[in-house]
Formats: C-alpha cells, structure tokens, sequence
C-alpha cells in the first residue's frame, strides 16, 4: 500500500464520516436467501439506493460542500452531472447554506432534473454529442466565481468511501467487494476503505458493456477516453474516469467487468420482485455481474453496493414489464 | 392491562422471539425526511416487506409450525389465505420439513399462487364468492389429518408481534403506532408488544375503507361480518377479524381508521419514488393513514409496520403509471 502517494487517504474517509455522521442516512445492509442462491455465495447488499436523495452520491457532495471555507460558501458551487450527483449537490448545498448551479446533460432522467431542481438549485442544461462540458463549466466558474466541485475531487471520494466503511463495519470481512464504475468516484473511495479494513478483500469494479473506458483505462495504466455510450445505466455514461481515480484504482482494484444491458434489466426486475426494492439499471451493475457469477467466488461472503435509486416511474415500469422470464433460482 | 384472560401474551411473543432468531429476517426501519414532512412527524417504518417469502406472515407461521410436536408434524399443516399467509406457511413448512396444504381463492394474485407453489406447498382454489372456506378446510383437515394453521392462532399472532417488539427495541419510544388489519393478527399482536414495551403508545389499526369489518367490529364489541369487499388491498380482503383477536383489539387498540384505493395507489407510488420501496396495496394501509394525516400527531414519533412486498409486476407498473400527480412535499 502506498497510499501516501494518492489523492484519498483512509484518515480523509474517516474525516469524511464525522462529517456525515447524523446528517447522511447510514443505510441498511440487505441480504436475500435467492440472490445467494443466484450467486452460489453469501450477498451483502450496501442499499445505497436509500440513501439522501436516492443515491451514495450523498455522502461525497456533502462532505466536499462541507469541507469549503467561509468565503467558498459565500460563493457557491458548481457542478457537471448527469443526475445523481447533480441531486446530491443540491441537496446537500441546500442544508448547508449554499447556492449550488449544476450543468446537466439534456438527456438526464426528467426525474433526476426534477429533483435537482426540487432542491433548489439552478440547472443549466447541455447538449453530451455537441458540447464541451468542461469548456462550458470551466467558463461558469470564471464568470461566476463559484467553486467546482465534479465527481474527481479528494473530498467526493473521500465521501464515497464511507458507504464501504459502514459495510465492513457491520457485516464484517468479505472476500470480495463489487462497486459499479461511472467516474470512479465510489469505485476508488471505497477500494481505499477495503484496503484499510479488509487488506484481502478482492475489489472488484462493474462497468456497462456499452462503455468499458475504465476497464481500459485500469488495464492499460493511462485514461481511455471513448464516444458517449449507449446503456440504460445513465450514470454510467460517462466517457472517461477521472485523473485522482485511475492511480486508486491501479493500487487497489483487481478488475473491472463489464454487464450488459439485458443483465441490468433483469437485476432490476429481480430487485423489485424478490427483494423489493426501487434500484436504478447504474445501481444494478455490481449486483448484475455478482448474480450472474462472473468470477467463481463459490461460498464465499461477497458485499455489493447498490449505489441508487432514482429512475423514471415509467422507465422502471416498462423495464418490468418488457420481461416475460424472471430470473429462476438455479 | 389483563393479558392473562387474552389468548397471547408478552411472554409468547418473547417465546416467538426465540424460535425466530436467525431464522426470520430482522427486517431494516427506514425512516424518510420527505415522509416525515408528509406527516409533520418523525416517522419510522418497519419494513417487513423485506421479511422472507416477502411479508411479515413469515413470522406467525414459522413460529406455529415450529410449536408442532412430532405426530403434528408429520402429519403436515393446511391453511387457508389468499397470498401471504400461504406463501409463509409453505416456506416455513418447507424450511421445518413438513408438508403443506394451503386452500387459496382462485382471485389470490398469481405472483402469490407461483410462490407458494415453488415452495413446495400443494394449492387448492376455491370461489370467494360461492365456495364456503371454512367448511372446505375443515373437510379436508378431517380427511387428510392435518392441522390447521389458521391467521387467529396463538403462536400465529404471538409470532406476528415480534415485528413491533423489533420496532420498539430499535427505535425507542413511540408516541403511535400504525398497523393494517386483515383478519387482525398483525395488529393483536402488534399491540400487545407495545402494551408491553410502550404502555403509552396509542395503536391504531388501519384498513381498506371498502372493508370496515375490524372498525365497525373494534366499536361495536361483536364481530361484524360483512360481504368480500372490493379494494386492491388483497392482503385485506377480509370478512371477519379472529375470534381470539377480537379481546386483544378491545383491551390494546384505541381505534380503527380506514384509507381509499386511491390512497394506496399514491402511498405505493411514494414507497416506489421517494422511499425506493416496492410495497404491496395492503402493506401501503398504516403508512397511507399516517402520510394522509388521519389523527393529529404532530411532531409526533410514529411507527408503521410495512407489511408486505408481494404484488404482481404488472398490477405495480399499472399503479406507478395511474398517476399524474405524484405526492408533493407539503
């Protein structure tokens, strides 16, 4: 471990965790007797999905809008995001006093948009194929002296990394860790964390078929940069991972796999039906790759994160009812 | 308080308590800045749609086939029910080795149907409308040799009231307490365990208004019957409350309230939106009454029990579409 030569420390996790103590939701651990069969392993599900605002993204927005000093505060901040981050920094801009405007791809959920704007903030909406997203932010910010606060940012993935914290904490050692891969932001906060509380614990990211820049990139040790893809998993349309993410990743993640889009489809309905829970196809990803077996990790305790909730009513119908063969327990 | 002249006591409910440990699900409480606003109170819902084979039923019927002696189980359980209470019985059964007969009207949701048939349990339909249940159970019981596991049982309701004895040692104290009544064992036993952990806590039974045979049986003394009463409330579709429940409502609830169809459609709709739950009608009719504001409990802290999760996947969607106008925070 070298963890003094990366941007996220397991002290600034800690740090991170004062910060969130009594204001984020510390969410539940669920574990289903089908999704073990499925998995032929013992699941632990981090439902993230119940997190403030619908999704881990809480944890990260918070801790970074927390961490700003006085003036920062006095200024605002600024955000690009496709939804859940988006949300998050409202949300968390609104409790702490602050003004928040967050740049948005005009494809986001409508759901997504609503709740950002819900919580207050001020959405500037951009076209993903046409623009450039970091011109256009970086342009705001000057204008408007705010602070950016994006996905890649020590305090963010310090942020993340508590959601693994609290998973280790309370169902103990796991064998392997699966953490879905937009960013990389929850992917490299919480690899710092299994690095720290469970030093053998396989780390392992998700990434949709559709896009596999981080599976690239992590392969490969330089940052793939690839066009917008195409998956109902919006968060995780992301073209590339950020620069503090891919050194956490070399240091501490054995692989990343890819799920396709049929597969979160299926995990969704398999959520709702069995296990009762609103997940969103990006919070599908780990669970995806976990119930299909994508490793042999037979027997062992393996934790998931599901890392939110936040879909379209009617885009969570249709996914439900497009299916007319439910997973079977094997 | 005069537990001892009523069919269950705290006492078999710490027994119940037992025979569950690590068995049942010790099923997570959500609780939901938005829902809080809703009601104007602290809110906390025990979540017993995540309990396994998806309800709380899982709780009474493991406890009761577990108090069997050996001749009673080999000679295996019937019941009858239209969903829960069959798929509970049938898992429970099949988890203590036993086999079981569960008597079903032909109009129980097929998701419950097939669940209870996967778990090994033989189906008998019958017509809500023409058949007589009780005399078709008692038929078979004399014929096959079974025993009957009714939902007015003792080990059923003592089993039943752990859900709110876990409520009440997580949560702490709680000024009201909000549960569905079908036949009325959740409830019974539920108030029983806060008559015992919370002697202050107000009880109230919650029920399709289409139904009111608990209300109008709580207020009047008898048990009123009435006709099978049309709701989306399956679970609930109840003519008559249990002869054993009867005196525990009487000595233990301060009241029965009742909520509309539309109320739950709503109240599954915010479950699914905003709380990233999938809870079926009946399981929506505590939290409905308390979202709604029935009583005046301001600033409040409230339980609910959540009863169930079991619905089919396109009656759900359905639900999640019928609406134009989600709830908005007041």
């Amino acid at each position: 471990m070298i963890d003094s030569q990366l941007a996220v420390s397991y002290d600034d996790i800690l740090r991170a965790a004062r910060t969130l103590d009594g204001v984020a939701q510390r969410t539940p651990v669920l574990t289903s007797h089908q999704a073990d069969a499925h998995a032929n392993a013992r699941v632990f599900f981090k439902c993230e999905n119940f997190q403030r605002a619908g999704a881990f993204k809480f944890r990260g927005a918070y801790n970074a809008i927390g961490c700003l000093n006085d003036e920062g505060r006095r200024n605002g901040v600024v955000t690009f995001s496709s939804g859940n981050h988006a949300q998050a920094i409202a949300l968390a801009a609104r409790l702490l006093d602050v003004s928040a405007t967050v740049i948005m791809p005009s494809d986001a959920p409508t759901a997504k948009q609503a709740a950002t704007r819900e919580y207050g903030a001020e959405i500037i909406l951009y076209d993903r194929e046409k623009d450039d997203r970091e011109e256009l932010t970086a342009g705001i910010v000057r204008e408007r002296g705010l602070t950016l606060i994006p996905f890649d940012h020590p305090e963010v993935i310090a942020g993340q990394g508590t959601a693994a914290k609290e998973l280790f904490e309370e169902v103990g050692p796991l064998q392997y860790l699966f953490v879905c891969v937009g960013g990389g932001g929850l992917l490299s906060g919480s690899a710092i964390a299994a690095a720290h509380l469970a030093p053998d614990c396989v780390v392992i990211g998700v990434e949709p078929e559709a896009g596999n820049d981080a599976q690239q990139s992590l392969r490969s040790g330089t940052i793939v940069r690839i066009p917008v893809p195409t998956t109902i998993a919006d968060g995780a349309r992301t073209q590339f991972i950020g620069k503090l993410v891919l050194p956490i990743l070399r240091e501490h993640v054995r692989d990343i796999v890819t799920v396709s889009d049929a597969q979160l489809r299926r995990q969704m309905r398999f959520f709702a039906e069995r296990m009762k829970i609103v997940v969103e196809p990006t919070g599908c990803l780990a669970s995806a790759a976990v119930l299909d077996r994508v490793l042999d990790f037979s027997g062992a305790r393996v934790g998931v994160i599901v890392s939110g909730g936040n879909i379209d009513t009617s885009v969570f119908s249709d996914a439900l009812c497009s299916f007319s063969s439910p997973l079977i327990v094997r």
